[in-house]
Formats: structure tokens, sequence, C-alpha cells
């Protein structure tokens, strides 16, 4: 054997990669994203990985930039894409003439990030998003619709305790505007994130350090403390007296999308008006979401987004209204494998493990085509090994059955099936197995 | 609005970017690959697309280091992977301990290759790869199952007449060996590579031009003119009278080899023996494959693959015997698209639009719950538009089914269902709506 140097096999730090049996649940979680996406009818993209630089970042800045995969092959300057986001917006404004609108598109990607490395970022992550694109306008209703996306999604992957908060921008922006504090609003924003964390007086005690009136600052508390049921939260707001266009426009609207959620069968139970969520600062300009699983609130917002006024301006001049949300697939995959929520528990994909007890192979492949041509999941053990180093192999794929066959089950026309869980074993008829098989198939 | 100048949006040349109809298909045909793989208990596997330069590159050499995607992003430099054997072998090394073996993944990803752009080449493409890999040791039934996996998997795609071709690297090598000539070998597979598009004499002249012996060349052409069913062709192998160990054990594994694959149940019209094939120089050591679509043989093969001896000889010091083959989609999707072998004919995911007849969206909602609540796939147009835009859209989109709610409806607690392609319209209470959709939906 040589020995000569070898290089060590290591992944980048930042870079997912998983162990079969967690891949199988990984997997398991996409597939049912994607399947509860495409029961809202949404159309599958896929788009590069890489694009040009200049399309990518036409619009991108500051700190996104700097996080940029960005190199050169000779000429061309290229870009990993950092969402899914910017790369809608290059095809809708490149195929407008080709799509149906409302275009409903999702698409399940990796984009990429090259933040500084720490426990739970990622700098290759799966985005899970979806966009409603509207040519010119689009319907509130399809505001109220995403919560119902949402409920399915959390649903499917087996949640029932989660909350989706929902806001809208015109309110925030109006508010601010009917206090002349505009300039200001990113500034406020960001100290209003922090009420969860810090409480209502260091909220004040921020308020009043950068400058504000203290008709502002109580103004912007009774605002921030404004509780109680959707309605009445939206009543709350109608009682502040402010008369303000744009934040009429938006209550009206929450109003609205509140009363078409409950029609989309949301229970009430799963979504509340909060008042404090704003999702970034430029993006939105309407309705926006978070949705927090209420065990396990500190990995925050699971799944956000919000209803944006123009998808594509830095390509087209076409008003492309839209709203969309995005599940950060890795990341919550990583959370919840960390706080034990999930468990990857197959560590399998085959139903059945086909084994010779007599070494001679060639009975075992008519069977396992038998198994497969019924869509059985099998697999044959080829090795010339002792019956135990064969069970051995079962048990730790932990495959549920092993198919046994020996000179008298040759001499049968028969396979024993065995069932790795409760030892049963039957001697059957390749029909029977198949029956036996298919149930426990189906049963998954 | 603003008429400040805009990007063009674009895709890089050589990145495939589908229709969303052409996305539909293209994914069905995955899904199909991936639904097959499984079948035979195949584990999936996501490893990352960038990898370390020093880990990925360990091996590669020549054109491949000259198409890879490799850039600096602060001190670590990294590359694109260009195919998913090296990210197996990085992964297979380092998590050895971890694994069972006969370790059986496949993996269905992009991988990047900065080829110059020409028609049919792609830069981003996607590969689905299987691959058994053993832990010292690997049986020869694992080579006779792979074009059982093969012919599953092309079946499952619609295909009929394919043929897959298989060779064993021994047979070649030990051949080229009892001539003397396994230093020339490469260049003499070159040639032998063309017999079929230049002819025996062709051939033959070019064999003499690199300075063969007369008896090497009568030798060579002897070997390639081997025909006959594949047990004939086993039988004129032996007939040669060539006494080199590696040629018998060559022949002796093919011989085997061809017994199992009929056991795997691969009719004898969709495998043969091919003499010819080799499948590149260094890597394979034994089995070879290739298959060709028979109505589409311009396109060469459209899966490949072979066994080899050393997985994974660049990290670690473990003999990691293995055999897998590949499926170059993104490649094959292309191709057949162009040659009209296939069409995408589904441009909607949508089973059923919902739409108001009066404008009132509000008794659309909970309808379309229900359908959705059974699985049926549910669009609401949104829009408060005339009726016949909302038919446009379903027409434009295909959706085989539109759910009409107007007074009437809301006032009976029916919809009126219509067929868009008989233009049969029912008025059904929900559940028998649901029945019919559902009916139609299985039917797909």
């Amino acid at each position: 054997m040589k020995t000569e140097l070898k290089v060590e096999p290591r992944t980048l730090a930042g870079f997912m990669e998983l162990q079969p049996s967690e891949q199988i649940l990984f997997n398991q979680m996409a597939d049912k994203i994607r399947s509860s996406y495409e029961r809202f009818g949404f159309l599958p993209l896929d788009t590069p990985i890489l694009e040009l630089s200049e399309v990518l970042l036409a619009k991108a800045g500051g700190e996104t930039e700097t996080q940029i995969y960005r190199f050169k092959k000779g000429n061309t300057d290229m870009s990993m894409r950092f969402d899914l986001t910017v790369p809608l917006a290059k095809y809708v404004a490149q195929n407008y003439g080709k799509l149906q609108f409302p275009f409903r598109r999702y698409q399940i990607g990796k984009v990429y990030r090259g933040e500084s490395p720490q426990k739970g970022r990622f700098r290759e992550f799966y985005q899970a998003d979806i966009d409603i694109i509207g040519d010119g306008e689009l319907s509130i209703v399809n505001d109220a619709e995403i919560p119902s996306i949402i409920y399915t999604t959390f649903r499917e992957l087996g949640f029932d305790d989660f909350t989706i908060r929902i806001n809208n921008r015109k309110i925030l922006n109006g508010f601010f505007k009917s206090l002349n504090l505009v300039e200001l609003s990113p500034e406020i924003m960001r100290i209003i994130d922090k009420l969860d964390k810090v409480g209502k007086e260091v909220v004040t005690q921020l308020l009043i350090e950068i400058g504000l009136s203290e008709n502002s600052v109580y103004k912007i508390i009774e605002f921030i403390s404004i509780i109680g049921t959707n309605s009445e939260k939206i009543n709350s707001l109608k009682e502040l007296g402010i008369s303000d266009d744009l934040f009429l426009e938006g209550v009206k609207e929450l109003e609205e999308i509140v009363t078409y959620i409950k029609l989309f069968g949301v229970p009430e139970s799963n979504f509340m008006v909060d008042l404090t969520i704003a999702r970034g600062l430029d993006y939105y300009t309407g309705t926006v979401y978070e949705t927090i699983l209420n065990d396990y609130k500190q990995i925050g917002s699971v799944c956000s987004g919000g209803r944006y006024d123009n998808l594509a301006e830095y390509y087209t001049n076409k008003p492309l209204p839209g709203v969309g949300i995005s599940i950060g697939l890795t990341r919550l995959f990583y959370q919840l494998n960390e706080l034990k929520s999930i468990k990857a528990e197959k560590t399998s994909i085959s139903d059945v493990l086909v084994i010779s007890a007599s070494n001679d192979i060639a009975p075992c492949l008519p069977i396992a085509n038998s198994f497969r041509n019924e869509g059985i999941n099998t697999e044959v053990y080829s090795g010339n090994k002792k019956i135990g180093t064969k069970f051995k192999y079962a048990d730790r794929l932990q495959i549920p059955f092993v198919a046994i066959i020996g000179e008298d089950e040759v001499k049968n026309g028969t396979v024993s099936l065995k069932n790795l869980s409760t030892g049963e074993q039957k001697e059957l008829n390749i029909s029977e197995a198949i029956q036996l098989l298919k149930k426990d198939t189906l049963l998954k």
C-alpha cells in the first residue's frame, strides 16, 4: 500500500454536510415544503447559482456586497447568488412577455453569503421561497393567502404551536410621517425592534437619547403598547386619531387582510397583528410577515417576507408589485436539530434487504426485481459473508425487513420475511411477501 | 415613472434557465430518476457546491483544472465542484467510521465547468449519480446491478429502445499487455473509439501510422471485429488464445456479470457486450458502461460509468473500490427537447382555478381551502377582473378545471366545476367536486 502524503478530506467552515440519516430527514422537510407550495399552485423555477455580477449586484450594496462570492473567469465577472429574489426579478423582467400574471413561482435552492463563520450561521444555505408577482397591480387577497401557505407548510412540517405575525409597513410609515419623523424612522424601528428583549422602559430611554420630543416618545410608546385581539388592535389603531392617508390605507389593508386570512382557514391562534415588526427598511412597502415557533422563540422568525411595490425596478420600468416569503431551510433544520425538536429516525431508504442464506446470490436477484417492480425500495446484500454480518448490516441501517433466501426457500418458491423491529419471521410466497411489504411501505 | 438607466436582465451563456412548463417537465424527470435510485436503496447525499481547492483539486490536472471556477475569498482558496465523484471521495474518506459499507449513495446536483460555450454544452449542469462503495472489497454482483438500475431509470423516463453497452477494462488492459502495447494503449483506444464513425479500414490505417506491427494491427482488428450475441462474444474472447491473467480475469468477470444482469431482469434486447468502449483512461479498472438511446444515437451515451479500485486514494490509504454511473441530466434534457423527443405539456401546477363570478372573493376562499385540504393543487384568481379574463388565465396556463362561485352557487352551497378540455360544466356540492377533482388528480 502506498503511504504517500494525503490531502486531509475536509469541508469548508459554514457549509452544511449531513449524515445520510440527517439527509433523509432534510429531504423529507424539503419535499413537504415543495408539496405545500405546489398545493397553492406555485410554478417551479430553477435559476442559475452564478449570474453576471453586473446583473446580480444591480441593486446590492453595503453589507450584502462584501459577503458576495464574486470572481472573474476570463473576462466574465460573475457572482454566486445571495438570495432567490434578485434572480427572480431578473427572470421576470427577462421573460415578461412569456409569463402569465399574477406569476406564482416557488424556488428551493442554495444561496451563498460569505459571512464570518459562527455557530448556526451558514455560508451556503437553502432558501425555500414563494412569490406572487402582479403585472402593474396585485390584489390584497394575495397578502392574505400568504399566511395560509405558511400555516399549511408548517403544519405539514409537524408544527402546531406557531404564530404568524403580521404588520403593514404603511401603518408604520404613515405613523412616522404623522410625527414628522420619517428621516429618523429607521433608527426608531431599530430601537422598537428591541422591545421584546429590553422592555418598554429601556426603549423609552433610547428614544429620548436620539433626541425625540416628549410628545413623540409618548406617541410611539402608545403605539407599540397597543394590545388585544387582532380586531382590538385594529380598533386601537383607528382610535389613535392619526389622519395621515398612508397610515389609514395601511390600517384598512390590515383589516381586510385579517378578514381574508380567517376565510383562508388560518385559526386565530396561529396568527396575530404585531405592530412592531418591520422586516428591513427599504424593500417592503405593505404587509410584512414573521413566523415564530412558540416553543423555540429563541431561533427567531423561521419564515418571513412581505409585500413590495417593485420587484424588478433595476431591470425594467414595468411596475411589478409582489408579495412573498422565504424559509431559511438550512438554518431551520440546523436549529431544530440542535434543539432536538426533530430527530433523524430513518437511516435507510430501503424497505427490505434481500440476503442469501446459502451464499448463492442468484436466486435473490429475481426476487429483488419482483419487489422493485412493485415500488418497494429493495437492496440485495451482495457480499459473500456470514449470515450474521448480513443481518448486522440491516440492523445498523435499520432496514425494516430482511428477506432470507436459503435452499428451502428456493425449493419452495418462497422467501422468509423477517420484521426486524418485532423479530417476527414468516415463510411467504412472493406475492404474499409483496403484500406485506407494500402494506408496510404505505404505512410509512 | 422613473426612466433611469436599467441593467439589462440576462443569464450567463452556458447556463440553462427554463420556462415554467419546461421546468415542470425537468422536475418530473429528476423526480423519476430520484425515485428509481431510491427503489434500489441508495441513500441521499448533498455535498456543498464549494470546496477547498486543495481538497477538490487533489487529483485534478490538465483540462479539468483549467475549467474550474476557482477563486479566493479572504485567505480561502475555493473551487466549485466539477463533478459529484470527488466530493463523494472526500465525504467517504472523512466519514469512513460512521458509514455502513457497502455504502450506496445517490446525489443529484449541479456541477460547474467553465468550458467554451457552444450549443448543447453547459457550464452549469445537473448530474444524477449513484455509486456503491465497498470497504476493501466489493462483490461483482454490484457491477451487474448497475445495468438493472439504468434499465429501471430509463424505463421510468419513458424509453424502451435503449442499449446498455458493457465492457471490462481488464480485458482491454490484458489484451494490450499480451501485445506489449500497454504504453500505447491510450492512443490505440482513442483510435478504436472512432470505429463507429470512420470504419475498420481507417482504423487499420491509423494503427499502422502510429507504428504498430502488422501482427499487432491484425490482432487488434480481430479483437474489435468480434461480433454476435453476448455469449458468442465471450466465447470468441476465450478463443483468441490470450493467456494474460488480467485478460482472463476480465473475461471471467464479464461472463459472470452477463449472467447476473439477466437475473436482475434486464432483457437481452437492452444490453450488450461492446468490447470497444473504455470510458476514459485512468479512472476505471473493471466493468464500464455506456447507454445509447437507439433513436437518438447522435447524442452519444446518456448514462455512463464503471468500476474503480480506489475511490479516495488522494485522501486515505483505505482501499475503497466502487462502481457507479452518472446521468448528465441537463444535457439529456436539452438534447431530448431539441429533438422533440420530450415535450413540455403541463404548463400549470394547479389542478383547479377557483374564480368568483360576482367579484366577491370571500366565498371562494373556504372552498379553495377544502380543495387544498384534500391535496388538490388549487389556485384562487384574486384580481377584480371580468370573468373572461379569469378564464383566459386558466386557458393560458392550461389549468384543467375552473371552479366558478357565483351568487347561485353561494346560495346553493355548490360550485360549478368546468372541465376546460371537454368544456363540460356541472354544478356540484363541495364533496362531489372534491371527488371529481381527486379522480382527475390521481389519473395524472
